[in-house]
């Protein structure tokens, strides 16, 4: 049957033209990605010049991009695509610790620490004592597992950020737990941070009305053999940008306390336990 | 009221961060991009390694787009994407000549030759009389409208894609119609060619299952005072890719006659009339 281009059956003519032998999800996902797109641009009467602009913002956000930067992966983030991605690929029975978005800035095979370690080798920033313990969802302890942690300094930076200014590993620790499942370590109370705001994407931030700002947060990753993988954040509940994420990565459960506590030069204590799910479920 | 993300209202969280005194046009676009590219996620169950791949399929489609390769265009033409933001442009009244996309090789100011002149310059091809009338849609003929052609070469080439072996200009010219309206040149008759299909977007038109071919065409862009613009072309209709066109550029209205003729060197003959709608309407 020929089937030339309508303006009605734009998308139908268009996922037609597929191949029949091709891999079946990627024809399903990509009908459904025509279908979607099509569907955008006849809601909203797309001008030609607008998706002239479109075209330019696209083609820059790739060029932009290099070995220290992903803007492509900083769009998804502000547009709550990446947040969406990872709830569909990581919903969990309640009780369990949800997860959020990875970021840019973990750094594979961090040193392994003692437990109470001191994680902050540049001496800024308000000392405090994070420690919890790793359960399933009985609360069980889990012997074995990795606590990889990583967050910025007290001036909002990662260390992979500034080489020149921090000392390696700043900020940084992995720790493997016992027998009774806990974690304990010393690092300093995060502090909020705009993303990379100077490219492309800063740029349609600016234009939308909004700010490039992360609230304050301690970034996680728990891993333990027989356990789904947990990629997540605790956060900072006063801070200013809480219920404000430029990545929309803020869920309830992940608000940690921060206590103030003064023992010696510690400030802040922050208890969290972390509950994992079997990957069988 | 404090928002945190959720995988149901995702959508909604991500378009209530717009601000307030932003341009209300941008707005509307925005939420209605970010709720469909959301529903297309939910809808295939958007696994986190696809996405993965995709990021790094849009970050590659920016990086090899140059001043003299747009690959985001070629990844909107061959998602009928461009056809249908023309489309929506340019819906026109029963009658009048139909648009399709313009592409990538139109050059502006090319020479303003006589009618009856022949564009062909590299002595190739099986030459082709092109004529018809520019008229309104009471068939009254219009004067002083500007006719600009350009085809690809018996190569299959432009001659902006070939600067060392075509001659400049080599199949383009600029014909204004006098009191009858009547426009008249000779060319070749279009052969057909594949887009560029080395980068990111011919791997994935291959991974489609599909081709990369445009049927053969003769590229117009009239103008005249006080009409609308048209950007199309002529079709072969005996063209293989007829039916089949990589960019579905092709529309019923524009498949044109090449009645076989022969007459000197001239072996064919494709008339073609074009019916300009005015501005005001």
């Amino acid at each position: 049957m020929t089937q030339y281009f309508t303006e009605d059956g734009s998308a139908e003519v268009v996922n037609a033209r597929m191949g029949s032998g091709i891999n079946p999800r990627l024809k399903a996902v990509m009908d459904s990605l025509v279908r979607h797109l099509h569907a955008f641009a006849k809601d909203v009467d797309l001008r030609q010049e607008e998706w002239d602009i479109a075209i330019d913002f696209l083609t820059k956000t790739g060029q932009i991009c290099s070995d220290e930067r992903q803007e492509y992966i900083l769009l998804s983030d502000v547009l709550g695509f990446s947040m969406l991605v990872d709830a569909i690929n990581n919903r969990r029975p309640a009780g369990a610790t949800e997860n959020t978005v990875f970021g840019p800035f973990h750094v594979a095979d961090a040193p392994i620490r003692e437990m109470g370690d001191d994680i902050c080798l540049d001496g800024k920033g308000e000392r405090c004592l994070f420690e919890g313990k790793v359960v399933d969802r009985h609360g069980e302890p889990i012997e074995g597992a990795c606590v990889d942690v990583w967050s910025d300094n007290a001036d909002g930076f990662y260390d992979v950020q500034q080489p020149d200014i921090q000392p390696k590993w700043n900020n940084r620790g992995r720790f493997i737990t016992g027998k009774d499942g806990a974690y304990k370590f010393y690092g300093i109370k995060p502090v909020s941070y705009p993303i990379p705001d100077d490219g492309p994407v800063g740029k349609m931030l600016g234009l939308m009305g909004r700010h490039p700002y992360r609230p304050a947060h301690m970034h996680y990753l728990v891993t333990a053999p027989g356990f789904q993988k947990i990629v997540t954040h605790t956060f900072v509940g006063d801070d200013k940008y809480i219920t404000d994420d430029a990545v929309f990565g803020v869920k309830e459960t992940l608000i940690a306390p921060f206590e103030h506590v003064q023992e010696d030069d510690t400030i802040w204590r922050s208890p969290f336990d972390f509950v994992m799910v079997p990957v069988s479920e």
